[in-house]
């Protein structure tokens, strides 16, 4: 009750607050006003607004001569786990970016460690200058032909949705799931529904009933809309529309007329996935706001929608906006149409300035970060790939795509052994379980990498992140194995038994414990090793990482074998 | 679970529902469209909303040829007691003009009956065709110069916000209270808070610095904005807009330029105070939307701030929209600008064809409703006014206005005793305590009722309804409040010792157990005599009931004496 008291005190004008703003152009995403205003702040919340020369009085006082002062910028949905990067680490990127609060699904980390890689991500976003609310992940594993740590149940989901920082559910990917009732997909949305909390959604290409199936079983939001139609269907189901523009899939251009139509009520911004080259060219959420802007949105809405819609969506009722009462996570800006941020407050402290953090990052640092790489006694028998003279399914690589061709090849086949021919670029391709060190590996073949020599391994293979390694032979596909292990994770690149390159990130096979810098020199050092062995692809890690993600056409090659995504059964490597 | 279930069957069109409305021309506040559709409902909520023609199949279908389907409208904010109606006649009036959700401060009732008050009301309000929640009433007394039943406290009102149909405190009246930071007021707001309630305001006037204290003391919203001045004020500091278009206070063609001009996402529609003659004329909130729609504003616009804006202030994240896994409160209207309500669906039920209800009005009727009315053995004492001749303050009656005149008069004095003087227009004014039959009685003097002959009296006197009895001698007075007493409280008319007009209102002395229609005939009846016997005014007891309330200037009577409003305190009536 002393904090209201003081609140209500410092918003009269009885006694002084911490921190007083003169001279702000305030950015008023609930009246869809900008207008010079004094701000007066207590405790880290917004106490009073008053036309300038308030006589409000403060501890401190600056006076932003005319600049804007916008509410903190949200990302509604994003995964750390693509920017590669710590939450400190990507906090120290996006905060001097006048991002103040991110949601995060944390599938990655939830398929690597199970509930204890979900809490890791609450655990590490305590003391950051933003805030991060997690979605609790609705679907680990993927598919039923993905082996991640663990199975999440809903019984091991639901004691985290009453942790302060936890909003709800995260995507619920499994739209089979939904739309045949599936007794534990309704089980997790019906408790996050019980919690009062939202139900996030994920529904690429859905329409129709199926999309009012959907909507009816609560989930209420969609992040995969590509399309005006599917957008306008959405928001006329009642849907919040999350507007995506990841650093892959990017939806912004093509959904935002949806806005200038209608100015719908439930539509915000989200990142999804953005990648760290990414990060440090574009930004983050701020980016978006800035091509909204150029695309000729006013910029009071471009803001409302990385901010106050956000909020209210995540039913955040004293965050999004800049009003008495509301939570001062504040952007100053020199300029509103190129949403050029001077300095950045959170909880009504300055934590940015001139682009750089003015505070320690903070966050877990997790340096003796525990190895989540476990493969046992691996051996080349665990590559063997046995069969005969004839055809072999091969997953054929799509440049720039996460999706597959499903190819048939003639392969050499060596004393009832199938094996790689470079020449015609076909490689190996190994999937080997590395939660459990169960010995299970999945071998087939793949073709459109261009590698002459060596191998290329990754720990990051979504969803359930086994390590997914191609190669020309067994020796240095075991070897880049090894490499991986003994990492704690990464990405290798091996020729002759070498390893000629790695990208460690030790962090559940998943993050790096590096500054974005270097993190992006090793990347640079992948990526021309690689291309020196003969790979025809920019990031050929990146490419591997999807060749096991089960639920993305046509044809994928998981710890258990291959699967046909379009008939979702695991196919032999040769027809009888 | 199993309704889910089924809802995502009928919504894939799997099993059929229980209503198929085809061809709706579906009024979509969520996209701000109309368009023709297919409706299929499921157990109360809306499953599946599909282009015409979509094969959906239902136990039973009704094709709306392109007639509109809008979602049933809700008032924010409202007081059943000035309707003088219990709850069910009350339904019976506002669900046929597509009204399917109402807000009520049941302020009066708590005043009469304390908690039971409230809990009578959501009794009342069980089991009717339209959803009655409740706010908690925050200020019971209006002032501590008035006597209600009961002082209500914090810890009287708190146990009833877990209450399913409680949506959090009704509106904050006590301003100073929440600028002096009052313990009792602080604790009400803070625990609303807690329970993720929202606190409703009442803040006429209040400006600049008081207002953002207000606002950052976590009071939401405001109805009582009369000029754009105070709305753009309130919209600025993130308070929640409440166009308020009363029977008194009408409010809503000041403000909507407001809505043209910002189209801000915090605004909708209350009626507050409606009484029966202007329910019956003018009807309720779907009057503002028909009124809006001809001050021009877009319909759909109009019809989302008597519907889903009101939903998403109060946090009822399934109501006042049509989309799947909403409630299937509905509106079927036949035209769409003049807002003619052809029939009303609540929870999939049609409640409500051509006017009139088509199920029973429900709700506790309260036939053997208590007597409230408790004033013990009363005598012409206490009616007497002690003092000598000279100046006598007086309270000044203005037509149609709830303000007094503080006048100052000279007064017939007789053996040391104060009389009326009805050739000058100078009644006697009593306020008769009746909750615990204290004998405790204020007298005073009034000008402006015109009254030649006999007393008028009224239960009804704001807030506490104490008895307000005015009148040209003693006798009939006394009788007056006997004749309340007799009827349980209403409205009573005495000339020489006959009762010859009545208004019985039992329940709490408030509201009648009468049809609107029966309620009608005794009001005129009642203000017909009144104006046999002199009295200038249209509606002399609605004047009364204010001349009791503590908390209006100038100078106004209560139990307690004389209250000179503009210096909040009591009176002598003659100055030494």
């Amino acid at each position: 009750m002393e904090n209201l008291r003081r609140r209500i005190q410092v918003a009269r004008g009885e006694q002084s607050g911490d921190l007083l703003l003169r001279n702000a152009r305030l950015v008023n995403v609930c009246s869809g006003e900008c207008y010079l205003a004094d701000v007066v702040l207590a405790d880290g919340y917004i106490a009073g607004i008053a036309a300038p020369g308030s006589g409000y009085q403060a501890k401190e006082e600056r006076d932003l001569e005319g600049r804007w002062l916008a509410p903190g910028l949200i990302d509604g949905h994003m995964h750390i786990e693509s920017t590669m990067l710590q939450l400190s680490e990507f906090a120290r990127l996006v905060v001097p970016r006048g991002v103040t609060a991110v949601m995060l699904d944390p599938h990655e980390f939830a398929n690597v460690l199970g509930r204890e890689g979900i809490e890791y991500v609450l655990d590490a976003g305590k003391d950051l200058p933003l805030t991060s609310y997690v979605l609790l992940s609705s679907c680990v594993p993927a598919s039923s032909y993905e082996s991640p740590y663990k199975v999440m149940r809903a019984e091991d989901l639901l004691p985290l949705l009453s942790h302060e920082r936890v909003l709800g559910l995260a995507e619920m990917m499994n739209m089979p799931g939904v739309l045949t009732q599936d007794e534990q997909v309704l089980a997790k949305i019906e408790a996050t529904h019980r919690h009062g909390q939202v139900v996030d959604g994920h529904a690429p290409g859905l329409r129709g009933k199926d999309l009012s199936a959907y909507a009816a079983a609560g989930v209420h939001s969609d992040h995969e809309c590509t399309t005006l139609e599917e957008a306008r269907e959405r928001i006329r189901l009642g849907m919040w529309l999350m507007i995506r523009e990841g650093s892959a899939a990017r939806n912004l251009e093509a959904l935002l007329p949806l806005v200038h139509e209608l100015h719908p009520p439930r539509v915000f911004f989200v990142t999804d996935d953005r990648d760290p080259q990414d990060l440090v060219a574009r930004g983050h959420i701020d980016s978006m706001v800035r091509r909204a802007i150029e695309l000729g949105l006013e910029p009071v809405e471009a803001i409302r929608l990385a901010s106050y819609n956000t909020a209210q969506y995540f039913r955040l009722y004293d965050r999004g906006a800049l009003a008495p009462g509301f939570v001062a996570d504040m952007v100053v800006l020199d300029d509103l149409k190129t949403f050029n941020v001077g300095s950045v407050y959170k909880d009504g402290k300055m934590v940015a300035c001139a682009g750089k953090l003015t505070v320690p990052a903070g966050g877990a640092q997790m340096q003796e970060a525990p190895n989540t790489i476990h493969i046992g006694n691996l051996t080349l028998d665990n590559f063997k790939l046995p069969g005969q003279p004839g055809k072999v399914e091969v997953i054929g690589i799509e440049p720039d795509q996460i999706t597959t061709l499903h190819l048939q090849e003639e392969a050499p086949c060596l004393d009832g052994e199938l094996i790689a021919d470079p020449a015609r670029d076909l490689l190996k391709l190994a999937v080997v379980e590395r939660h459990h060190a169960s010995g299970r590996v999945g071998v087939g073949l793949v073709k459109g990498l261009g590698l002459k020599r060596g191998a290329l391994a990754s720990s990051v293979a979504h969803d359930a992140h086994n390590l997914v390694i191609a190669g020309t032979n067994d020796q240095d596909m075991l070897h880049a194995a090894r490499a991986l292990e003994e990492m704690g994770g990464g990405f290798a690149c091996v020729v002759d038994g070498v390893v000629r390159a790695r990208v460690p990130l030790p962090l559940g096979g998943l993050v790096s414990l590096e500054p974005v810098s270097v993190l992006l020199r090793q990347l640079q050092a992948l990526d021309a090793t690689a291309a020196e062995l003969g790979c025809t692809l920019a990031h050929p890690c990146m490419t591997l990482s999807f060749l096991s993600l089960s639920v993305i056409p046509a044809l994928k090659l998981t710890d258990q074998g291959l699967v046909d995504v379009e008939t979702f059964t695991l196919l032999p490597l040769q027809r009888r």
